[in-house]
Formats: structure tokens, sequence, C-alpha cells
């Protein structure tokens, strides 16, 4: 006997269930269906780029949040999806990246509208590719259209990128870190703020609270990855520059949820796992990072797509749980 | 009821119709399967080499298109694809392009004959690959070889790369163009014509009546794509002497006319996802320069394949036609 | 009727049997399932790193081969697949290929532990991924794993790099070689014993032994593959330093005994077709060398992977044997 049931409905862009879609896109950036997580997530934002000086960050945020979910309601995908919030986190990512790296001129804001509206389609696509695998795309969406458009900005005059490095060939890495503990606790909360492009360790405080609403095993995860993730830089000496603005943190944060709670249940068998996937991250960041120095651009969560593929794929069966994510 | 169907066989090589498969492979590489219109562009391309000074392109595009051809009668493809000229879209491209970046020495003419062979079954495989994606590999197979031949180059005193720019970290791109109506002009039918990488408005020009003669839209498509790509290349103030030579546009109007009017049926909302596929083209074309500056080696039609990748993958229901080219 | 069969079990890890997978797993590097061929690969590295005053290539060879082994019990991976050694060709490699670029240091040696062991379910996730392509990894997780170590290690003060040369636009290379009769057998025989990273002639003969212990076509192969891509090196004038030191010969090696003796049965057609895939592969090393140039990390055997995927990807009817390793 099946039970019929109504398909499920999105809500009219006016109406108050729109904004708690978005509040979830915000979430889902860190495995979360919650709008609450989103709206601690959101403030955090704020607070890191208005007190940091560059608010474009933040609005930049809400309009590709927007456009990527306005997209998803254009293309009629699945509402199912679209009410997870499953269209927003790409979009929400490229609307920080582009005012972190670009400067703040009109050709920038219509760079950012095209773009976190691409990122709804380019997943969906990716998606469809992956599903034989059982995996998802992550945030790669993301990642591949800001790679291209930071790259492409180094050839574009009307795209100044004011905020990115000079290219350069990877010989030179700065070694003079400050290791004193209060130091430490800076670096580690700034490895969680810079999931989404926040250099603030405030930023990182109220990301860990909103985690917490949603999930204590997501806030765990995300503050045992940050801080394995610190050791293991310290431990190979890696880039004094990066470690002190939680560079080596971000995506192994994202690696620690994905394989600690979100796609496997909670148990020591996992847990091992997840902190091997952790260990690699900080060696796929490294080594991107090393790849990217002649482009002078970032690897944004590039590292954490790539490391919970290569643990994902072979599906070990440790109980796991879900296998879609986007 | 099944009818019963001659299954296809291929003329021999020394027939009139073999001379038409070899000219409907050129009208493939602009999505066309249509002899006259592989005429026309052949005459584009002897017009253009020989005025440019460098007449081994053209000689190197029939040797590319005679070997990749016949390869798919050694290997006893389906001759089903052969007769719509499939077999010869890469290879000729492999023969236009080896002579425009290497020096004219017996060697690279061997490895255009190599080569050029070796996109047939490059392009056989790749289809396998994306075939339970609905997508076809297009000119990557040319694109592939071509990148592995000119970045080996660098290593290979054999074979002089005359016409390849120095490597360099991407640091400075020129900023002076004449932007005169009539120089706009030239640029935008260049656009056309380095699509077999030739430089060269009156080629341009044939190409843009070849393609009108086999099908009305891929020309106006082909019109389009190239004056939007001018244009947003100018917006966003990119790299001048590429614009000048019309290296902004040849990935747009493959993507144009892939989208507008191969994959697609003809109307306004298809219209409108080609336009924004022709934006995106421009990026990852200004991006691919970025990242190719420290190999010194061009991004050929590259551009073009990712692109149109991105936004045939998510195979929205606008009327998809074809699924299969190659 | 179907018959009863008993499933196969693995040895225990203290016992003989499990020394027999060990050998078993070196000579599956070269595509052989012979505990012979392993044990005269191992004397072959002992020899060739001892005389090279390298010892920790030897012992981290067994370091990497012994982790990456027991990981596939730990998992419980399929045992008929480690009964072949197919669970150790990828960590012997990683345990080769740390200590040859990196400095002798404690962290050199904990990241081949947790790298040879990662290999494992990295091959084992990349080949079911492969599968419907019914291609394998080869030797890619070792590759790839390698690689992100490699480029890491550039901004890792805690992993010195002294065993790699230093980043560079690819400008320069050199053109000065002693092509003496005696000198291009060296040549030759140090192309074999580069499969393993080891740079003596006298290695590639004990490895061309071990070969034919297990079958004369694999060594017969191994030995034209290597002759031919040193000719074609020199024809096409390649990178003079490292057509010395063997680097030209070791992927097309494995692509001669991958094309002409294991994924296909021996004859003149597939012999042509190896030859083929010989001379790509040679082109895809130049191509490699150039485009690793300006991270300043080596090549290791991706070009012998991809090379070789491409000539199987359209696996032609060539009488087809194998379809998997790994």
């Amino acid at each position: 006997m099946e039970t019929t049931q109504t398909p499920p409905t999105l809500p009219g862009i006016f109406s108050l269930g729109f904004i708690r879609i978005l509040l979830k896109g915000t979430s889902q950036v860190m495995f979360q269906n919650n709008a609450w997580t989103g709206l601690f997530i959101l403030i955090g934002i704020f607070y890191g780029s208005y007190t940091d000086g560059n608010p474009a960050v933040a609005w930049g945020a809400l309009v590709g949040l927007f456009m990527s979910t306005i997209t998803g309601y254009l293309l009629k995908y699945p509402p199912v999806k679209g009410l997870q919030g499953l269209w927003g986190f790409n979009g929400i990512l490229v609307g920080c990246a582009l005012p972190t790296f670009l400067g703040n001129v009109p050709l920038m804001w219509l760079t950012i509208i095209i773009f976190s509206s691409m990122t709804t389609w380019v997943m969906y696509g990716m998606n469809l590719l992956l599903a034989p695998y059982k995996i998802s795309s992550f945030t790669f969406p993301f990642v591949l259209t800001t790679w291209f458009i930071l790259l492409a900005s180094r050839t574009m005059h009307g795209l100044p990128n004011t905020g990115m490095g000079l290219p350069g060939l990877p010989l030179h890495f700065s070694t003079t870190l400050d290791t004193g503990f209060p130091n430490l606790l800076v670096y580690w909360l700034k490895e969680i703020s810079q999931v989404f492009l926040v250099n603030s360790w405030v930023t990182g405080l109220f990301f860990l609270i909103g985690l917490a609403i949603s999930n204590k095993w997501a806030a765990i995860w995300a503050a045992i990855s940050s801080a394995l993730a610190l050791a293991i830089a310290l431990l190979y000496q890696c880039n004094a520059n990066d470690i002190a603005n939680g560079l080596f943190g971000f995506s192994p944060v994202l690696t620690g949820i994905a394989l600690g709670i979100t796609f496997y249940t909670v148990n020591w068998r996992t847990a091992i796992w997840a902190l091997l996937g952790i260990f690699a991250t900080v060696f796929i960041q490294a080594g991107m990072d090393t790849f990217f120095a002649p482009f002078g651009i970032p690897t944004l969560t590039g590292p954490f797509c790539i490391a919970t593929w290569l643990f994902l794929w072979p599906h070990l069966k440790l109980d796991k749980k879900i296998l879609q994510h986007g």
C-alpha cells in the first residue's frame, strides 16, 4: 500500500518561508539544515566583515545567497532540495569570495549576480555526474566558478584584484609564528571563521554556537578538526602566515563535519576515519597552496572537496547515513 | 514490426564520397554536417594561411583531416559516424594548430600524422566515458593531445616552438586597443576565423557564408556570439592584444552554436541560456589564459568545451534535440 | 548447477603466505603476480639504493609495502585481490618516492606510514569509479597522493625537499648528451630501474630478470619499450639530463607491458597499438615535465597512467584479456 503524499511546494519569495530557505542555505555550507544556525552564521559574517572594514563581503553574501536560491526557483529544480537550503550554499560563498579578493566596483557585483546563479545549475549537473558514485559536489561548484573568475581577473582591468597576492614561484614561505597560547586560540577560531572567508576569531565563536544549536556533534567536530589541523600544520612547520590567518583549518573543519558526523554515524571507527581525513586535508591544502602560487589565486575549499571525495568514494561500510548533499 | 534496413557503408577512399566525408568533417568543427560548408571553410583556411605567409597551416589541416578520417576506417568504427564526418573534425584542428605554433620541420609533420590519427580513438574513448551523461567530447580530443604536444615541445629541441610566446608569470597584460568601428569589425570577424586558428577577417567571412549555407541559425548564432564575446571582453577590459587577434571569441562562437542551435531548439528561453553560456565562456577563456601563462601554451578550444559541458550537464528540459556529437 | 567454492582466505600476517603477498605486491607494479619476480625487484631496489648512498629508499619501500597491504586487511577488502598482491603496489612506490625526494627525518617516515596506507582505499575508490569503463586506477593512487605530499613539502619546513629541483619556468633544458653505445645501454637499463625511482643500470638488469621469471613477453616488452622510448627521446632531442637518468623511459616501460602483454594478447595488431602507446607516452612525459616545472615536482608514473587510459578506453576488440588491475 502506498500512502498518497502531497509533493512539497516552495514558499513564495516574499514570504517568511523564503527567509527560512535563505537561512537554511547559509547553514548548509556547514552541512546543517537549520535556519537558526544560518542566522548565527550570517551575524558572524556581518560582524567579521564590518570590523574588518570590508562590508561588501556581508552584502555580497546576501546577494549570492539570494541569486543562487532564486535560480533554483526559475529552473524549476526539485522543491525538496530547495526547502533544505541546498540551492544557496554555493552562491553565498561566491558572494563572500569576490569582495574578499576583488575591488568593490559595479562589474564585481555583476559578476557575483551571474556566477552565483550559475553555481546552482553547475551543482545540479555535477550531482548528476557524481550520483552513480553516491557522492555530491559539495562546495565545488563555488570553488570551480570562483577559480575561473579570480584567474580571469588577472587579465581583466575591469576587475581589480586588490585582495589577491602576486603570482610567484612557490619558493619563499614565512616561518615566524607567535605560538603563545592566546594566539593559538585565535588561530583555532579563525580557522572556523575562514570557512566563509572571514578572518575573525569572534566570527569563529558565532559559527561554533550556530553549529551547536543545530547539532552538538557538528560543533564538536568543527572544534576538534580545527585544533587537529592547527597541530598538524605546526608539527610540519607549514607557512606561518597562513597558519596565523586560519588558512590551514577551514577545509579540515568541513572535512571533519562531513566525515565525523554528516555522512557517517558517530562512533570510534568513523572518528578514526575522520581524523585521517583531516590529516590528508592539511596536506592537500599545503599542496594546493604550492600549486596555485604561480597563478596567485587561493585554493578556496577545494582541499576539503578533494579530501572528502577520496574518503567517501571507497564508501566503507561504516554505517553510512546520508548519501546526498545538494 | 521492424523494418529491415541496410546498414550504412563507407565509400572507398579513392571515391568522390570520401572527399565528401572529408568536407563534412571540416564542417563538423562548427557542428555542421554539410560538404559545401566544409568547402567554404577550407577555402577560408587556405586564403588565411597563404596571406599570412604560413601555408603549412592549410596543408597541415588536410593531412590531419585525412589521417584522422582514415583512422576511423582502419579501426572499423561505426560507419554511420564516419559518414557524418565525425572522424575528421579533431584531426583537422591538430593539423591547423601544430604549424601555427611549431616550426615547419619534418618531425612536426610526423607529429601531426601520429597525433591527428590518435584523436579519433581518444574521441571514441571519451565519448564512451561521457555517454552516460548524454554529452560528447566536442573538440577536447584535439585540445588534450595538442596541449601535450605543445607542452612537450618546450623540452624538445627537435620541435622548435617558434610560434609560441615565452612562459611567464601572469602579471603583465596589454591594455592599448584601437576601438574604432572598422577595427571592431575586424576583431569580430577574426574571432570567427580563429576557430580554425586563422587570424584573418576575410576567412571569418568565408566561415560565416559556409555556415549560412548549412543552417541560417548557425550563422546567426556565430555572429551574435562573436559580437557578445567582444562586448564582454571590452566591458571587462581584457588583455588588449588578445582581443585584437580575435582570441576572446573563438570559444564563445562554438559555445553559441552549440547551445543556441545545435543541442537545443531555437527559442527565447534557449537563447537566454546560450547568452549566459557565452558570458561564462569569456570568463573561462580569460581564466585559462592566466592558468597557461607559466607554461606558455595556448588554451585552444578548451574554454568552449568546459563551458558547454557546464551548460549541457544539467540538461534542463529546454527541448534538447541532439544528444551526441562525435 | 553451481559449484560450491570455498571463498579465498588471507594468510595471517606472521605467516610465510604474508611474505608471498608482499612479494607479489612488489611484482604488481610491473603487472606481474609472482613472488619470485617481486624478490628480484626488491633485491634490485636494495642494491640500487645502497650503492646510491640512500638506503632509506629500500627501507621506505618495505614500510610502504607493509602498511598498504595491512590496510587492505584492516578495511576487510576482498581477499581475492589481496592474495594477488594488489594492495601493495601503490604503497611500495610511495615508500620509494618519499625518501628519494625528501630528507630522512622522522616526519618523513610518519608521512610514508599514513599515505602509503591511504593509497589502498584511494585505489579501491578509484577502481569503483573506473569500473563502468572497464579500466583500473593503475599506479595513480600513488601518483596523486605523492604529488600532494611533494607539493605540500614546499610549504612545510618539517619536510625538507632536499631531493627535489627548484621550481622554475620551463625555459632551459640541457642539451649535451653522451650518445656513445655503452652510455645508451646504461640509459636503456636505467629507464627500467626508474620504474621504482632507482637510478642504476644494474637494478634495471635485476628487474628484467625478475620479469622474465614471471613472463617472457613482459621482459621482452619492457626491453622494447625502453629502447623505443630512448630512440624517440633522442629523435626529438628531449632534455638531455633526463634522458641520461632514464627519466624518459619508466612510464613507457609500464605502458608497453600494459598494452603489449597485460591487457591485450600478444600479436602483431596489438604490438602496433602498444608501439603507438609508447610514442604517446614519451610526449605526455615531456609535456608533463614542462607542466610541473613551475612547481618543481616530478611527474612520477602519471604519464603512464594517462597514456594507458587513453589507449584502453576505446577498448578496441584486440582480444582484450584482463580487464582489472587492482
